[in-house]
């Protein structure tokens, strides 16, 4: 991530003011607001805003006059039965906006969850910026030959550089086409008179899919751990994998006990279905069940074995 | 509305607290933060939080790194070119939390409206206050004879006394019906330890429909716009209404340039359908048109004449 | 449920008419299609539309250009995944629209659930009928003494049959009054001409919370699914669950392979916390775990043993 | 647009079916069903499925037991009131399904309209096609200088020449490495053994904008027309009007007085804001009005005379 020299002042003096709220404050997350947190080779994640705090999640359960708040364990009990039992809307009840700079494919699997909030910088508007994402060489994955949407092992020598050397002279060559054809005068190319430049709206076709755009982007808790539970998964794609876990790093600072309820109950938890159920309880009887004698598929049987831990 | 000593107590207790945010802050609203705006008999509105300001609308718009605001001037006028062309997604960047005392046939009214986060009273764990709305006098309107959904003449005399005790008599005795049912120690009760009691969740059937509720309910400012631009309008009923116009004051604290971009271009705007514009232009060329020349119906002509201050 | 002769026979004329059509039909639901299902004293539910069926979430699924489906297995297999691994969206590509009659009180539960379609009767614009909900005696239980929000025994003698009446007396005097401020001819009550008549969305709030609402209501299967897996649940209000059994047969005649797939993978499904899968680890390795070992709370513990079937 | 024949062979095996139903049908659109109307080079739309007509949306206003629709005339009379007062319930009980195939650039505008169901072909899971959109000579548009997101002339001569081989060659260039990094037997080519093969999900990050993805997308009525209005207005990129003008026409199919509703109320119609209504009455009663006594911007003043159709 490089921002330039007036990015960083910008954010350098919003991090200056500061004015007296009596709105609940946050001083943790206070501690990062503007702060442009750095993902993948040219991303960042920034929290720009945020509305509430524990506190307000037991507030709105009990539609309280007050700050709604009791004993520290009182709340912290509360927050943990709200989430167990998934009754979601007071984690509604706080809010938070992110600027996010990320790969235009990655932005389109993001836009995907549509309970949020979302203005993304216009390239019918505006000139994209000259980054792309070129994956780290322990990030180049081959396709996996067990999932049709997964990864396998790293791809090595010449193969790897091969790759490398492809996504990059690709970028950044239609990246130039892309400026040559918008004929402006902009990045220091001076424009040519004799040309009238394509409109920005068609310019931005040639440019490829890791090509970087940005957006700010605003959720509210509930919303917020839905899409972290997806895409902080293992299953989830590398590249946005990253951008939830910098996301719940903020969320651990912003509200510690939604963050810890949300960890044991949806993040390290295990859903069983029916027919498990049944066989769990034959398990625990002591009876040496088989994929054979289980009743299951082979898929649903690796799949049970590994949410137990063991060997299918 | 009353509130107890113990609410005031709280609401004093949270509007005391105050601490250091880098957030943007609104002095105008902060000053009637948490504070109970009276709506109705019993009812009330409370702003509980924040998120955003007019800057915020800016700088969404602009996906800045900093405050993204420049002059006070430009702010204002791309927030207007904002509104005029239903650029709606900025406005969505700036979230709002109430805290209100409704009766539970005008929450039935707003609940419709499903782009909010709210945490309602529950009815099936807790008992609802002894508090239910009854029309001032100036208010108990007769059906209207034009308009089926709409309300006439205000009721005099013998008839509006008898409306008015009946709509006392029969809340009270159901009320009182009510604590029987769930014969509680509650509300200075005491239990007849001889009966059961019935379930909390059954025993508020026999609550009336103007029985008060109450709710935490959050959402965005375009979202609240929209709420309001319905709400606030003349054609929606007198007891919602008040409350829109409580809103709308907080609005006009909260995000000033926003509010007066809304009044003009929306609160204060016409739309004149294609063929209302075509007969427009014969009026401009100074042609004396007629509802018999117009080509509309009666109706599409006095909404019309209406929509230009004229006699239909 | 008592139809009116006029309302039988509409959906007897609705239900006697047929058209060819290139859609996917589904014989199972057309049979009980615009038909009234009881629920209740006087509610029902009536589906009246529906789009896809099975089919349609596995062609979603491959976006492909015809049916999309393959051998009955392979498309089973395919639901049965995508319900396991909660891939909602092509579940999202199937529609139902219910007409629905039922007690405003459940009403107000059921419209929490904003993803969905909604035309309420206007009791601002219209007349409600007579008909109120009133349990019937085994329906008729106390509050729960462990539980909150929840129900314990049934309520029985003297305390029952006062209960029955209250309920009933109340909804029907505040019936009558409601009819008596309308003034106006209906209901086989001639007007009053001396007196003007309370205006219709006034005269509404003196009606009693367990007054027949209905409502055209629609949405798609996979949020109806999560509305059934709430509503349905034993932790619902019976009330409420009674219209999700009801709609739940529509679901199964509809769409049976995503119904077995929601039978056993959500409705039967359990979900273990990290600490709850630690401790089933230990004891499927035969350890003894008691609620002191465990590191649970009590109210935890209770929970696990609940769900393995066990005593706590 | 080019089906291939299995494609085409899908698509009417598809349409050749038909089954008997109780719904309501519309033969207009049955007509075209399944059929791929072409929009662009190798874009198209087809209607998939549909629920519901003209009378579902009376039948909905009026919450009614039968089909709920009178004389042609009066379902009519009441649509078009619907529409013109924005009660946009009714609208939303009819909901309709397309397959889309569109450029990754259209992609991106469209689903930010959020309140849509969608499944997009996977570009993690499967390979894309060889199709990228390369604009005919006549949409080669320049930047406009007036307009920030607008389009100027038509580029001529060697400029747009240069600009048509830019776009074809950076895009099959781009697209054939993404090939080669895949290393799979797709399309003809034969894997080089000696190497692994990048994983689909990074591979596809090499594909330009302007290639072709697809998706089914589903919407009801009242969301639809908004995208409608929004996307069909001339101030929309032509790219994704054209899909647009593609669907006005199998709306008018679907629900005649619906569409024409939504054309006299909302395409045709044009809004004033306050400040506009005061000049406007001050028009009418002759006065000579100009941008300096019009309290206008000069901006807001051409809007204005736009509006009217005249000069500014």
């Amino acid at each position: 991530m490089a921002l330039t020299d007036a990015q960083q002042q910008e954010i350098e003096a919003a991090r200056a003011g500061q004015a007296p709220s009596r709105r609940p404050s946050v001083p943790a997350l206070e501690a990062v607001l503007f702060e442009a947190l750095p993902v993948l080779d040219h991303g960042f994640v920034r929290v720009i805003d945020y509305m509430g705090d524990d506190a307000a999640i037991v507030q709105a359960a009990r539609v309280s006059y007050g700050r709604g708040t009791r004993a520290a364990n009182e709340d912290r009990g509360l927050i943990r039965y709200l989430m167990r039992h998934r009754h979601s809307t007071p984690f509604e009840m706080c809010e938070i906006k992110y600027h996010v700079k990320l790969p235009i494919f990655i932005a389109r699997q993001w836009i995907r969850h549509r309970t949020a909030n979302v203005n993304e910088y216009s390239a019918r508007y505006s000139i994209l910026d000259r980054e792309f994402y070129i994956p780290a060489p322990e990030n180049l994955a081959a396709q996996s030959s067990m999932n049709r949407q997964g990864r396998g092992d790293v791809l090595e020598g010449a193969e790897a550089a091969r790759v490398l050397d492809l996504l990059r002279e690709d970028a950044t060559r239609n990246y130039d086409h892309y400026l040559e054809m918008l004929n402006e005068d902009d990045e220091g190319a001076a424009r040519d008179e004799s040309r009238q430049g394509l409109a920005r709206e068609l310019a931005r076709m040639n440019l490829t899919l890791n090509a970087y755009t940005q957006w700010y982007w605003k959720t509210d808790l509930h919303n917020l751990l839905h899409f972290l539970s997806l895409r902080a998964d293992t299953h989830a794609q590398y590249e946005i994998r990253v951008y939830a876990d910098a996301m719940l790093k903020t969320v651990e600072a912003w509200v510690p006990m939604a963050f810890e309820a949300f960890r044991d109950y949806r993040m390290g938890a295990v859903t069983f279905s029916a027919q498990m159920m049944a066989i769990l309880r034959r398990m625990l009887a002591n009876e040496a069940v088989t994929q054979e004698t289980s009743g299951l598929s082979k898929r649903e049987w690796r799949e049970m074995m590994d949410m137990l831990g063991r060997e299918a």
